[in-house]
């Protein structure tokens, strides 16, 4: 008995992170390669107390289904908060999604056919290109720099193209934030040539010295697709994101999620509200800010002292970048080392890391490493990068072998 | 600002059903309309126990990304559960799903190109049709009758069909279940011609005097790909279901899974094995069945009394069938009529059904019904049915007088 695959579950693999992943998870070895925020953060009793209420006051009604559009509280608290960050959104435009991963499928779903022309960062958000996949776009790279895309490149790739993704804060993978400037031109790029905008921003309250400039949806409400997460600042386990959506796409994407999973649970939804009704994140996401300000600072000053310089040597040493927020640092290796070949070595000496070729549509960089310094402590962040420094060296000295 | 759709996205529709809810659910209307589970029945103090001892003995593991296959133990209980119905299932062949209706969309995803022919029961279960639509299959109906659906038609139709969607257990929308003959022969089809099962078991569990015969999956386990839920004996607000498939197609759903929202809630799946895990169903499934046997004898028994006869009436009556389970019967009304039509007289008079024509890949039968017995009480039902019987009474003065 063997099924016969529709076409596009040929283009299908598994993650390259996971797999990667499976590999690095070994007792005695510190991770800097997954993307989980640290479990620190979660607040667990605030979720109690919430679960607790909720069924204690109206169990009934958050176990039973619910509607497609998400829990009518939750979407009024999305739209307040958007709005006090400038967007200016309606309930009627919030559908909550079972995390914002989902949001990525619904709007590949109703905007994508095969063969459609996506554009991407580069480098881009691994999740979106496996979420778009199934519906067999063809995803272009813009080229991108430390501000983000690149606003000439996305005018020149914008005719036919179905949609632009981005990620303006502290982007998965380089942990680097758009300028207000390169937001002003990209915003303009959209507006003058008609192409979509999807905007992720599940990283965006996670800034340290100030909030990033306001987002592309505010100054381009039409043309904007935006998703937001509950994963960063309550916990992933939930499942809780939305997307906003100007109200000419919203209902294709309202049936799009019907059709895929009905409802986000509605249990999930009551008590994220509950939790949330005070005022709650107000208190809570400093407490997130300051330790992973924290821990980004150990990882650079750790990454500092074992390279001798800040981030901006020459091409025959490690190169990084500084992020003001989020969960990621981007890295470089020097001329000659590639990442993929560095993993085992510095798997050996006790570290890990993602290769950032995974994050590439095009092109990728061998030399490129996602570094994340949320999930472990500052000890380990400072013994996981004195055996990253070890494994370069380990590899430089084998390269230059091998030359020899 | 105008978004190009994907050609997908014209074919999306708002369910119908969804869109007569917001019809009927006016004040004082009985409501035999929905497809909602009694909640009643929902577990409110055994889920918050439950609730409270996952987060105070593994807060922050609940509330963390996990694996997309689903929570380890709860994958266990599925496979275990599934062993004493006869099914030979291991672990690694359950994948946890975001509601079975996410189960629909994996498969879909991964089984059906633009064009591929899919074979349905006549009628079938609506959200089936809502979640292949996305991915454009020609659906065709197999002739059913009340045993399911009949086997010489399926293997007329199966040749070159990707699959066949079958619901054998107290289908939604009519109640009928499969005979032990049919899904031999079904499952001997199956075989015979090559052509994969879609079984779709929401309902099993809620038998009124006896359990259904085993599932097409025990019999044909290398070509069946099995959907369970425990939305009906829980509850549906935690959006938790399952897909049991064969190994040699498990990777590429999984796939699908992981690119569709990552994985399903961590939070819900470890509730729900802690409800469960001391054999909670042998003692709570029991009184669900008592409850909706009671329910249902008792729009029998209104049926009968406002009618005249057992449901076996002439092509001038009302019909209506008896299912053994489940949560729906279906009927016929008398020639003349259409269900269409006789909903706003219905909802004059105070109740409310869905037209069975919904329900149909093609052709359908507008003289169709299906009525729900598990929401409303027994009084409710009781004057329900005398609403029903004095609006068909109405209907076909109208139809008489139209004639005249």
């Amino acid at each position: 008995m063997s099924f016969k695959l529709a076409q596009r579950a040929h283009h299908m693999n598994p993650s390259v992170i996971r797999e990667i992943l499976k590999v690095t998870e070994q007792p005695g070895v510190i991770s800097f390669a997954g993307g989980l925020p640290s479990p620190e953060t979660f607040p667990v009793q605030a979720m109690q107390d919430a679960c607790n209420r909720v069924l204690s006051q109206d169990g009934k009604s958050a176990l039973q289904y619910a509607a497609s559009e998400g829990h009518g509280p939750l979407r009024d608290w999305v739209a307040q908060e958007l709005k006090q960050q400038g967007m200016n959104v309606g309930a009627d435009q919030v559908l909550i999604t079972t995390g914002s991963q989902q949001g990525l499928d619904l709007v590949a779903k109703v905007l994508m056919d095969p063969g459609s022309r996506v554009l991407v960062e580069t480098p881009t958000y691994l999740g979106a290109l496996q979420a778009f996949t199934p519906m067999e776009p063809v995803v272009e790279g813009v080229a991108s720099d430390d501000e983000g895309i690149c606003p000439d490149a996305l005018r020149r790739q914008a005719p036919g193209a179905r949609l632009a993704y981005v990620l303006p804060n502290f982007q998965n993978p380089t942990g680097r934030t758009m300028s207000e400037a390169r937001r002003a031109a990209v915003a303009q790029v959209a507006m003058d040539t008609g192409l979509p905008l999807l905007e992720d921003n599940p990283y965006g309250d996670l800034w340290f010295d100030q909030a990033p400039p306001p987002s592309l949806a505010s100054r381009h409400p039409d043309g904007t697709l935006y998703l937001g997460s509950f994963s960063k600042v309550l916990a992933p386990g939930l499942r809780l994101g939305y997307v906003v959506a100007p109200r000419s796409i919203y209902a294709k994407l309202l049936q799009a999620k019907q059709a895929a999973d009905l409802h986000t649970p509605s249990f999930n939804q009551r008590v994220v509200i509950e939790v949330l009704k005070d005022g709650f994140l107000l208190r809570h996401v400093p407490t997130i800010r300051a330790r992973y300000q924290a821990q980004c600072q150990a990882m650079l000053g750790a990454l500092e002292k074992a390279f001798g310089h800040q981030g901006q040597g020459g091409d025959d040493s490690l190169l990084w970048n500084r992020p003001a927020g989020g969960m990621f640092l981007w890295t470089r290796l020097p001329s000659g080392l590639n990442a993929t070949d560095l993993l085992p070595l510095a798997v050996a000496q006790g570290v890990a890391f993602v290769p950032g070729s995974a994050f590439y549509a095009e092109n990728p960089d061998p030399r490129s490493m996602r570094l994340s310094f949320v999930t472990p402590s500052v000890p380990e962040i400072e013994r996981g990068v004195l055996a990253l420094a070890k494994a370069i060296a380990l590899a430089r000295t084998r390269s230059v072998a091998a030359l020899a």
